[in-house]
């Protein structure tokens, strides 16, 4: 009997051992054996679990049983995760993980150790969280360039913008709504910040392109600065606010950001409220593709890591790496993707017009106006004429 | 060097052996090896083909030559589509496909004897096109108990929709265009009628719920009576009109059906416009995750194609069959599935009132009113009700 342990038992690796209790025999036809769970790696007791007596606290009894092919890193973070992830690598056991951090940091290093170890490393869940796409993108979309990928990749934030959209609300206010609903953590920091879509975008960004990518290269804002004026005057241009993380590729090389962005309101990503994700992918075959669904979660992630453990299993002849690109050259600057931009100013129609011809102004209840410039690439010339119309802020227009 | 053929050399044809030689490395890292071009079937000649000299008009050419490892069937409906199937299978080849009809009417059959022959038997392009959609569902939903699928399966009636819905028009006019712009066929009665549509439905609900469905056994009901005061009258009660097909598992068993319905403005669906495609997948784990895109066309559904053949090479060692169920039960009849449902009426509000307590009529530009009433489960109980407003549509409303 093959055997898998999980390391970890927070939120996902609890609604792991369930969903992988639950869909047994699923998930063995989809393996193509039966799976038992060996072990999972505890910090703490959890003498009512109905686990209890599978927890150990000493990773060594994972590395050293033979019996276990495949190893679920579901800890979160760069230490003890990363450690554990190369021991069992290094041990012959296949690892699956989401957890995001460690992929976008370390993926592209563990995935060679893997391939050198003839074993697999799939992290299904590290991005987009129950939805399908890493395995979409990588398999089913693999007689397509990818051109682009960009979407709403993290649910904390889009439920602020949503709560803000919907009720006039402010930053501060969704957020401590969203905090008292669990979407929030106590410092939210990696969140509203964009950090955590930043590793995302660059899992996204290492899969589509072939050149591993490094998070600090990508120019970050999140959504602290977004105002309820924002979301009322795009709703009067036709628009909503979405943090995109965003990756494209152009004829100079490669361009990643995560930016508030406008979006249109007929527009699929515009219907993506509240705590769920969406990623599209532009392929040179398919066109673009969208994908929806919740982000986050203990059982949908649960649901991508355990497809990743039977996917482990059934391929324990030929393992299952997905390329994380090679070190590559540095980043083009966001400005080398050519945007049209909102703004949001104070002052009247005239100064507008003066600074950008053809914008039309809007305005809102907070005596601001917003309107949308065309399509420019420079955002220096952008951030010199926002001096003329008093501008407050300039968010992308998503084409 | 691995071959792979094409049977069929019109649009998905020529798409695919295009797409394959566009990526022919990416699609190569994909499969583990590189794969040539042996064969495309034709039935007509075309002398100007940069693959001219790989038509053959012989199928027994394709069967004889042991070094054809794939063989893609692109060629539509179940005569000769399906006897070269099996003819392939039994000579110990792999078949992948976008033939829905073919996958409906007889993909189990094809799949239990690629299951005796060791071969794969792959259909991502029959549903959904471009969307990589049943990779997904059988694959990274492994870890889920499918509770429902439902979606927008065909781009020809969501065109046609889309139209009436923007500008107005009637059904007749907005076929017009549809056809004059080749998205809808000289003889439109398979799009229109929901046939297309109801054979993407049977496939889907054979992947998941593990009962092989007679596409016949399916009541499906096109747009051909959908008329210009339907949308109105949705677009004043907050919904638009579009054709889904549905399968969803419930206490007593599998109900399937194709029906236009009401969806809300604020759903996904409600943006997915045109000829793109969209399909929901309810899973005990994930919740719901929606897939979207290009539901047909010739690179799209090539997309799907490519990436079945550099699947079926991947894994000559291990054949990947998904498993369209097993000959089942009857279905339930459609009534089985809860619903609220609009009604498009000629009446006074009282009568509405009298007839559906709590529904609230809008009135539109042809004197018509349009209400949605609660959930009922039972039609005729519906239709009873539906003389005393001298009711002229009745849809349902997803919930």
């Amino acid at each position: 009997m093959i055997k898998y342990a999980i390391l970890g038992f927070g939120v996902v690796g609890g609604g792991l051992a369930q969903v992988m209790a639950d869909q047994k025999d699923k998930l063995a036809a989809a393996a193509g054996r039966q799976m038992e769970l060996g072990y999972i790696l505890v910090r703490h007791d959890y003498p009512d679990s109905p686990w209890r007596d599978k927890l150990v606290r000493d990773f060594s009894l994972i590395e050293n049983d033979p019996d276990v092919a495949v190893v679920a890193e579901v800890i979160g973070g760069v230490g003890a995760a990363y450690e554990y992830s190369r021991r069992a690598i290094l041990a012959g056991k296949s690892v699956v993980s989401s957890n995001k951090e460690l992929v976008a940091v370390h993926g592209a290093e563990l995935a060679a150790l893997a391939r050198e170890h003839g074993v697999s490393y799939l992290f299904e869940g590290s991005v987009g969280g129950g939805i399908p796409l890493l395995r979409p993108l990588c398999r089913c979309l693999a007689a397509n360039r990818i051109d682009q990928v960009y979407g709403i990749l993290n649910g904390t934030t889009n439920y602020i913008l949503t709560a803000m959209d919907a009720h006039g609300r402010s930053f501060a206010d969704a957020l401590k709504t969203a905090q008292s609903l669990g979407y929030a953590e106590a410092d939210p920091t990696a969140d509203v910040e964009g950090i955590d879509a930043c590793r995302k975008t660059t899992i996204l960004a290492d899969l589509s392109f072939g050149q591993n990518v490094d998070p600090a290269d990508i120019p970050t804002r999140g959504i602290t600065q977004v105002e309820p004026a924002d979301l009322e005057l795009a709703r009067a241009l036709g628009y909503t606010v979405k943090l995109l993380g965003r990756a494209a590729r152009t004829g100079e090389g490669i361009c990643a950001f995560v930016e508030p962005h406008l979006v249109a309101r007929d527009h699929i990503l515009a219907s993506v409220n509240g705590v769920m994700n969406a990623c599209a992918i532009q392929g040179s075959a398919v066109g673009e593709v969208v994908l929806c669904g919740p982000g986050a979660g203990a059982h949908p992630t649960a649901s991508a890591v355990a497809a990743d453990i039977a996917d482990a299993v059934r391929h324990m002849a030929d393992p299952q790496v997905p390329d994380l690109g090679r070190p590559g050259g540095a980043l083009l600057p966001a400005d080398a993707l050519c945007s049209r931009w909102y703004v949001r100013a104070q002052c009247g129609p005239e100064a507008v017009s003066a600074a950008f011809p053809g914008a039309e102004p809007v305005y809102g209840s907070t005596g601001e106006c917003g309107f949308v410039t065309g399509a420019m690439y420079d955002r220096r010339q952008l951030e010199e004429k926002l001096a003329a119309v008093n501008g407050r802020a300039a968010y992308r227009v998503l084409a």
